[in-house]
């Protein structure tokens, strides 16, 4: 194994790109084991380079953690609310949302495990650090949309505004996450087709159920 | 402390109960530690018991487990799907497995943090060892009815049959899990809203949700 002498001070040219090689192995690594599970020894490992080599670019595992927030998880964040300007109709805005969420984790396949492990469960390294990077003005005008469209007769009165946007993690993130941990081993029929769904027929899915729910178009109003 | 010393073969009067009792701790600490974080002694520790006493009603860790599953998460299970007949009316079955979820996370308030963390996440301990008490009469029954229907116009044919299931885990299961997590320190307005939700409001808007999605009931078949 050739290990590169980093110059002190100036970076020089492929420094930029081994860097970025060790934010995506640790995130893959916390992805797929979790954060608590991997040592800085083991994302160097990984990489196929020193533990030293990590933290020249890093200083510490805490640097380390900061920095896949700061430059991957949190592209997540801004891909799905940075377009919400509350002027759209909250439809339009809220099934948005749902195509960015899918979207966006073909670019980012590890998200939605890292989301459930670090961020959804008790003890998650991401929860708080994820909540510092969340835009508040946004989800500011996301509720403000949905209030105003309540009040108008637009949207279905039945429903609490401040769960919406649970709703929608939870019809979106939740069958990504199946699809991601079970692909290797199925254990249920009905897993195995959420597991080899194409992402057409989840976005589809999901958005007539968030537009019309379980109704069926024609008697959608006289169906409960 | 004082150490029970229990007799050999046959159990004395309050076995039953001592039994119960290391069960529920083992169970509290799996849903809040996780299961591969929590040692025999441990739960003797918090239990106040010596090791060698759950070894005594568990043989070992292995059986431990599977006990938890036999005979706390299992009935979990049983209680969402045992009223399954295939007979009711598919939106009725529907809000019925809601309603029962968030009744029985009432009594089980444990079970959405367990199910996040050992059947959710990647390596989850409980995915297999639950998979293997699913009633698959009754999930068949179920997805039997949803086609069913769906044929017969009674259903919106834009939703996928086998992704039903999984929408309602996650419109259901992910906020109770959020609850329980965030109770102690909830970090956004909103989030604080869902911890300290009540059921009825949470189980109101799930099922709204479910029946007409975001469309406001008269405009709910021209809203699209």
């Amino acid at each position: 194994m050739t290990k590169p002498v980093p110059t002190r001070g100036r970076p020089f040219a492929s420094d930029q790109d081994k860097r970025e090689k060790l934010l995506d192995t640790a995130t893959l690594l916390f992805s797929s084991q979790g954060i608590s599970a991997t040592t800085v020894a083991a994302v160097a490992r990984q990489a196929g380079v020193t533990p030293a080599m990590v933290h020249y670019y890093f200083k510490n595992r805490d640097q380390l953690i900061e920095a896949v927030v700061d430059e991957r998880v949190s592209l997540f964040i801004h891909s799905i609310w940075d377009p919400i300007t509350g002027d759209q109709p909250p439809q339009e805005m809220i099934l948005g949302i749902v195509d960015r969420m899918i979207s966006t984790t073909e670019k980012m396949p590890w998200m939605p495990a890292l989301w459930v492990r670090e961020v959804l469960s008790d003890g998650g390294q991401l929860r708080e650090r994820m909540v510092r990077r969340v835009p508040f003005g946004k989800v500011a005008l996301f509720a403000e949309s949905i209030a105003r469209s309540q009040k108008a007769g637009d949207i279905n009165p039945a429903l609490e505004p401040s769960l919406i946007f649970v709703s929608v993690i939870g019809l979106t993130m939740l069958p990504l996450a199946m699809a991601r941990t079970l692909k290797d081993k199925p254990l249920l029929p009905i897993m195995h087709k959420v597991a080899l769904m194409d992402k057409g027929v989840l976005a589809r899915h999901i958005k007539s159920l968030l537009l019309h729910g379980l109704a069926a178009p024609d008697t959608a109003d006289t169906n409960e």
